[in-house]
């Protein structure tokens, strides 16, 4: 058996703090034993709760921490108020200081990214980290990135962006090539942003046996599942997770709604209970849940500030897999192929 | 009884071309008798067909045109090849010459909004057009643009297109006061592109009584309704629509399969046919079919191309009511009153 997993967990982050972080903890440890944790966070709400759940508590060692980053605090004041001695802080402090792989957290993003990016630093080649997301399509999961990390992308960001969220594809879907796309929108006046067309050039050109380009896709496609890897800028990355997400919950409300209707129709929803529930499964939020940052020198995971124990849980898997399975040495190599053998098209781009 | 509301169509435009907008005209023509059209297209298409549609054929004119801009053609192309002759420029040019009110296409978009500005040209005070699309809520639609006539906007043009789709919104929704959204991401550290956020601060101190600017809105609430108009630059509002409408289908998919998958649902699904029937009226995407053109002199409404017979009718009868509702005698009105009242903020903010 290898070593284990090390995860830091930010136990005061998120809408209900550590009575999600610490039960979800224990709910990802049953299915991967071979973690162990550190948590931040205040004494007084954290000790009760691990010793309320003694598996988790059997393999975790506990930081107390004065200061707890609030939910809507900018990242200015984040930064300010929490560097150093915030349990958000100290949980991408301890991968930073090699304590541990991976740090989760169901804070604040915007804190939570600046402070990454503060400690952690970006990866050596890469300019701009990313955050990606997971898209449930008609096939399984795509990775959608930027949902949010920044704002704009020129060609070379683009490209990183697919080298990343393909070696981050390899991993969670166990893939030796996935097929990545570029956003783009299918206007034939404007089609192709300069900076989307010049990325797929390269990305085109560059060969990479890492993963498959397969070209543009729209934004009706993702859904369909026809890549792996959606690549885009963060706000329009943001908006379009955010507006299917929404789709998804309102249609879902409309379904609910309808089926109450008559005696018939909750009758009809009786009977094929066994159907909505394989729905609400494929659909289910909890399991999208898990926010990669990519491009740092240590892996970050965001959960959901509002998921549930079942969705931190997810956000644990996502963290131990990326670990398990060696993304940020995935990244490094597929880089460094790439910029060996490409250099001259990222040259010509940038 | 008012004059009649002249309509130019673009008998060629569309994936099945005449065979939906003859009859989809006709279907609209018998919602509101009060129309007349002028049709363009080849005589041995569109005349056997107005033959066929005896009512149509009463209140038409039938204009033979030789060339057809093609789907898939760039716009510099369609305007090199259609230009002054196609059914598509001849639609657009009656509008012009002021013997229609409107015209309608379900041709190729980048086309129809090439000829469209090289022909009518933008409006006095307005720099650049945008394209207004519908989106389905749990209350009812929202009016999205610019869905996709350029990219990138400064805060001018976000501003523009608040008085633009409020103008539409007032009529379509029949509101005083619609609620108008900037779309905006939430990540703290970045929310609020500078344009966005500038258009924002120039919105709230218009202080118009022709809309109520409620502030920014994210992607996931869109659907809920909470704002009559989205106003968003053009790839991030085509991206959001899009991913919208592939989730909306992808989610009908996932629930057909499953209502199939054994026996009882299957006699579910028999029982609660009319909560089905309910849904898939209320996301009926034909319903929602018509993009209207707006910052032009002139109205020009867009079909999707592969929309029926019924969503090419929708689309008729949007281009009726921005007609007999003074769309664009509305649009200037605003910005009259907004240039003289607030002139100093956008001289500002540009």
């Amino acid at each position: 058996m290898p070593e284990k997993v090390r995860i830091a967990l930010d136990a005061m982050g998120g809408d209900q703090g550590a009575s999600v972080v610490v039960p979800g903890a224990e709910m990802s440890l049953l299915r991967q034993p071979d973690m162990e944790f550190v948590l931040f966070g205040d004494r007084g709400v954290v000790e009760p709760l691990l010793a309320a759940h003694p598996r988790l508590g059997a393999v975790s060692r506990f930081v107390h921490t004065e200061v707890a980053v609030k939910m809507d605090a900018k990242p200015s004041q984040a930064l300010r108020a929490g560097r150093w001695k915030s349990s958000m802080w100290r949980a991408i402090d301890a991968v930073k200081k090699g304590e541990t792989d991976v740090a989760v957290s169901a804070g604040n993003t915007g804190a939570l990214m600046a402070m990454a990016k503060f400690n952690l630093k970006t990866m050596a080649g890469i300019e701009r980290p990313a955050i990606a997301g997971f898209w449930p399509t008609l096939t399984g999961q795509s990775i959608v990135l930027d949902v949010g990390a920044s704002i704009g992308a020129d060609a070379q960001h683009i490209v990183d962006m697919a080298v990343m969220g393909s070696a981050m594809a390899r991993i969670v879907f166990n893939l030796d090539r996935p097929k990545v796309g570029l956003l783009n929108i299918g206007v034939e006046e404007i089609k192709g942003l300069e900076e989307v067309r010049d990325a797929g050039r390269i990305l085109r050109e560059s060969g990479l046996p890492d993963f498959e380009y397969v070209g543009f896709i729209e934004g009706s496609e993702i859904g369909r599942g026809v890549v792996d890897v959606v690549v885009t800028e963060g706000f329009a990355g943001n908006i379009a997770i955010k507006a299917a997400e929404g789709t998804a919950r309102q249609f879902a409300e409309l379904l609910r709604g309808a089926m109450k209707s008559t005696w018939r129709t909750r009758l009809g929803y009786v009977l094929a209970r066994d159907a909505f529930a394989v729905l609400r499964d494929k659909m289910d939020p909890r399991k999208a849940n898990g926010g990669v940052f990519l491009g740092l020198n240590g892996i970050v995971i965001k959960s959901h500030g509002g998921s549930d124990v079942e969705g931190f849980a997810a956000a644990v898997d996502i963290g131990y897999e990326m670990v398990r399975h060696g993304l940020l040495g995935r990244i490094s190599h597929t880089l460094e192929r790439y910029v060996r053998g490409a250099g001259d098209n990222i040259g010509a781009a940038s």
